[in-house]
């Protein structure tokens, strides 16, 4: 097994290639750091067209960093070399709509008609508030950031439709205006936030979180919304698509991209 | 008819009624000032994925503002109320990758499995200079242009693949950092450009364009170069795809979005 230690500093393509080689099971937390982590879907390309035109309606929660050819499971554009089937360390599989399993490895189920489809994750997103100052680890509870089903519609894209999955973090007020001006110079990385302030103006109780456990906002602090990579998983789950593949919470797709190239 | 001075300062949606109505046959050069306009095509589903696959790997000459639905002629995102088959004064057909002709009208052709590509254009580009206080205008050189075809490859997507075709501004040298800067905070109008400096390096001769006349430039210019938005209709034309509908030249889509709304 590869440490922690020798992947946080190493290349994107280094820890692709740990987990490919089954020397890193583990989540993608703090891995080669500056560059960007992603969301993984995988679909049939005969739902890929109106879940491509989803994503283009609602960049927010699906910022697209790479759409695979039909078949093939190279993310060419993001991550040249790697291998969408086997360079992620867990993979959950949905099927007609339900959760059917986790595998580490997508080899035995890939077929000529999937599509990859890679979006950029919120994790690179506190490694980007770090990079300008600012404290994001103290910010966060607990192992998850928690993540709340919202009122907030989506833009519908043939079967794909339904409400924005959103994540919060408490936010110290005297960073409050820093943290949403760093975050909307990432749109790859979901952007600056969709609400802030009163939880209940987009339909969310902060104790009661559907995804994850809930937390508890402090006098001090205002909670801070943003779209969440959820979402696509939340919407296909819904549209009961017979058949897609995403990553496991926590075990991203690690690109080539760095923060630097995503900052507008 | 409607004259073009009550054009020039109405509302896109009232430019899009004159075209639709007929009472506007013609361009629609500085139309509905401070609106973007854009580029058009109509493709068949069959092709649709792999044309926006080509469209989201070079969103330089491809800069997407909107995709309709399959069959759907409504352009819902960048301009809600508009019908792509009658809101543009004069479109192109191509069939089997050549030229077919042109209509003023597309309901005669519109199928249910056609899809609509929006993409952004360099007429926006211009008024974005203006509106920096850059005098955009004067640099121009008669009435269309020089485009060219250059010897950059685009990034292939299924059938979708040839060189990035160019559009030419000689900028006196005074001008070239500024124009360069603004034209980076507009990325859906096509951005920053692709070559500043010899045309030879990127395989052009300014006196010989392929899809215009050419254009000399004068000792104290710049030749700048920028992706153009001919290069998806080129490219579509190569792949010899059995039917297209495009704008024709000058001929544009007016969207609801302005330079503001696309501004980074």
């Amino acid at each position: 097994m590869t440490r922690h230690e020798d992947l946080a500093h190493a290349s994107a393509q280094a820890v692709r290639l740990a987990i490919r080689e089954k020397r890193w099971p583990g989540t993608t937390h703090d891995l080669a750091q500056g560059h960007i982590q992603s969301n993984l879907a995988v679909l049939p390309a005969g739902h890929a067209l109106d879940f491509l035109r989803f994503c283009l309606r609602n960049p927010k929660p699906c910022p697209l960093l790479d759409v695979t050819d039909t078949g093939d499971p190279e993310a060419r554009q993001a991550a040249p070399g790697s291998d969408l089937r086997t360079d992620l360390s867990r993979y959950r599989v949905y099927r007609d709509g339900a959760a059917a399993g986790e595998v580490d490895d997508l080899r035995a189920l890939w077929r000529p008609d999937h599509v990859g489809f890679v979006m950029g994750c919120s994790l690179s997103f506190d490694a980007a508030l770090e990079a300008e100052g600012i404290p994001a680890r103290s910010f966060r509870r607990g192992a998850r950031i928690p993540v709340f089903t919202s009122n907030i519609a989506c833009v519908p894209a043939g079967v794909f439709q339904g409400p924005l999955v959103v994540s919060l973090k408490p936010i110290p007020k005297p960073w409050v205006e820093r943290v949403i001006a760093v975050t909307e110079r990432y749109p790859l990385a979901h952007g600056g936030p969709v609400h802030v302030g009163d939880p209940a103006a987009i339909g969310v109780d902060p104790r009661r979180a559907e995804w994850t456990t809930g937390c508890e906002i402090g006098p001090d602090e205002v909670p801070v919304f943003w779209a969440c990579g959820v979402t696509p998983q939340a919407v296909a789950m819904a549209a009961g698509i017979p058949e897609m593949f995403t990553h496991c919470v926590g075990h991203m797709f690690l690109t080539d991209r760095t923060l630097d190239d995503i900052r507008v």
